[in-house]
C-alpha cells in the first residue's frame, strides 16, 4: 500500500475533526437538557454519547451522503447522530460488569463509573430508542420511505443477527480456538453491520440506485473488516495511554483474533488488502471519494 | 362501578386466551430458533417474551386494530408482536441486579437467573431492537407513512420521555415520599405511555381521522393509569404465588405509591372511576368496543 502524503493526511484529520464538531453540536441539540425528573438519565445519555471519539461512523454516514447528492446537511446529520447512538448505547452496555467490565473509556470513566449500573443500562436503552426515533421523525428526510428504510436496515444492523448477535458470539468465544471464517463472521456482525450501515445510509438519502448504494456497502463491509483487524493489532501493541481503554484485553479474556490467527504482520498485511479493496469500490466517484479513499488508509495506520 | 356477568367475564377471558396464543403463536415464528452461532441469544429472547403473560398490550393491539377496520390480522398481529417484545425487554433489563434485583417473573427463574447476566442485558437489547424492525417491515402495512408513523411513536412511548425515562423516575423515588401528581407523571410515562400506543396503534394502522385516534389515546391513558393503580394494589394485597413474581416490593423499597398516598380504599376507587373513563372513551363504537370495556373491568379486578 501506498504512505499518503503528509498533506493529504492533514486534510483527512482535518475534515474528521470539523465533520466531529458538527456532529458534537447536532447530539448536543438532539438530547436537550431540562428540567423533567428523568434529568439524570438524560445526563447519563450526553455522558455517553458527547464528549469525544472519533465519530467514524457519523463521518462516514456523511461523506457518503455528500457523494450520493444529498444536498441538506442537516438531514445527514440527523442521521449520523442516530449512527454515533446506536454506537455508544452499544459501548455503554459493552462496558458493564456482567460484560467487559471494563472502568475505561476515551480515558474517561465509563458511563457506569460515572453513574451507577442502573442508570447506564437505561442510558443505553433509552439511546437505542431515540436512534430509531430520530431516523423516523420527518426531520429526517420528507420521504416516509425513506426514513423507514433507514430503521429497517439500522434495526438489521444492530439486532440479533448484527451487532448485538456479534456480542453475544464474541462472549461465547472467550477461552475458545476459533477459526478464521469464525472470527471474520463474528467481526462482520459485531463492527462490520453498523460500518456498512454508516456507509449504506448515504445512498439511502440520497435515493440513489441499487448500483451505487452496493458500492457503498461493499466499502462499508471492506473497511469495516480492515478496521476491526486494526483493532486486534492496536489490543496487543498500543498503550492503555494511546488507546484511553484496556489494552489487552483480547489475551487477558483468551479470545481468539486476527493476530492470534494470522500473526502481527500478516493480520497487517490482510487489513491493507482489504483497505485496498475498499478504496477500489468508490474510486469510480473520483475527487468527491478522497476522503473516503484516504479514510481506508486512516483506518489501519491509526494509533487509537 | 357495576359488576360484570360472570358470563361476560368467560366471554372476554376466552377472548384475552385465543389472543395471546395467537401471539406466542406469531412471537414464535417470528423468533425462529436455528443453527446460528448466536443461538443463546435467540433462546434467551425466546425465553423472555414466549411462555405466558396476560398479553394485554398485544391485546388492546387487537381490538383497538378491529374497531378501526383493520382487515388483516396478520398486520395487526406483528404490530401486536412488537409491543410484546419491547414489554418483554422492559422486563428482562428491569430484573436484573442492578435494577429490581428479582429472580422470579411469571413463576419462573427471570431470564438472567435462567442464563447470565450479560446474555439477559444483550437479550433485552435485541428484543428492543426487533420490536422496531418488525414495524419497520413490508408486511406491517404497505403504507411506509403507516410503518414510519408506528416506529415513531413507538420510540416516543418507550424511551427517555416515555418507559425508560419512567423507570428512571421510579428509582430515583425509592425512599422519597412522592407526591399524588409526581405519582401520577412517574406511572403516565413508565407503563403508561406504552399502553396508550397499544390502544392507539390499532388507529394507527386502521388509518383513521384524528377524532377517532384521540378517543383511543384518552382509553389508552386512562385504563393504563387504573392498570397501575391496580398493580400498587395488588403489591401490597396478593401473595407472591398469586403475582408470580416478589410481592411487597414496594413497601420493601419504601416507594411512594398510590396505597400509601390514597389507602387501599381510596386506590381502588380511583382505579374504578378511571376504568369507568376509560370505557366512556370508546362507549360511542357500541357493541364492537364490548371487550375494550370489559377489559377496563378486568384490569381493575384482576389478582394478578
Amino acid at each position: 500500500m501506498n504512505k499518503i502524503s503528509t498533506e493529504e493526511t492533514v486534510t483527512l484529520k482535518q475534515s474528521l475533526t470539523q465533520c466531529a464538531h458538527k456532529l458534537e453540536e447536532t447530539l448536543n441539540t438532539l438530547l436537550a437538557s431540562g428540567n423533567r425528573p428523568e434529568e439524570r438519565l438524560i445526563d447519563a445519555m450526553r455522558y455517553g454519547v458527547l464528549g469525544g471519539g472519533k465519530r467514524l461512523r457519523g463521518y462516514m454516514v456523511m461523506e457518503s451522503a455528500k457523494i450520493c447528492g444529498v444536498r441538506n446537511i442537516e438531514q445527514a446529520l440527523r442521521v449520523a447522530s442516530s449512527v454515533e447512538m446506536l454506537h455508544a448505547y452499544s459501548l455503554i452496555h459493552d462496558d458493564l460488569p456482567a460484560m467487559d467490565n471494563d472502568d475505561l473509556r476515551r480515558g474517561q470513566p465509563s458511563t457506569h463509573k460515572k453513574f451507577d449500573e442502573a442508570t447506564a443500562i437505561l442510558a443505553g436503552d433509552a439511546l437505542q430508542t431515540m436512534a430509531f426515533q430520530i431516523l423516523a421523525e420527518e426531520e429526517t428526510h420528507p420521504s416516509a420511505a425513506v426514513r423507514v428504510e433507514l430503521v429497517k436496515m439500522l434495526a438489521l444492523a444492530s439486532g440479533a443477527h448484527g451487532m448485538v448477535g456479534g456480542q453475544m458470539i464474541d462472549m461465547l468465544g472467550e477461552g475458545k480456538n476459533l477459526s478464521l471464517p469464525d472470527i471474520k463472521n463474528l467481526h462482520s456482525l459485531k463492527t462490520g453491520k453498523l460500518i456498512r450501515f454508516a456507509t449504506e445510509a448515504g445512498a439511502i438519502l440520497g435515493e440513489t440506485n441499487k448500483d451505487i448504494r452496493g458500492r457503498f456497502v461493499a466499502y462499508g463491509r471492506d473497511i469495516g473488516m480492515a478496521f476491526q483487524i486494526a483493532d486486534d493489532i492496536l489490543d496487543t501493541t498500543a498503550s492503555e495511554e494511546e488507546l484511553g481503554k484496556t489494552a489487552g484485553k483480547d489475551a487477558h479474556a483468551r479470545k481468539s483474533t486476527f493476530v492470534s490467527l494470522l500473526g502481527i504482520e500478516g493480520a497487517k498485511q490482510e487489513a491493507q488488502r482489504l483497505a485496498a479493496e475498499a478504496a477500489k469500490h468508490v474510486s469510480a466517484f473520483g475527487e468527491q471519494a478522497r476522503f473516503l479513499v484516504d479514510l481506508t488508509h486512516f483506518v489501519v495506520e491509526r494509533r487509537n
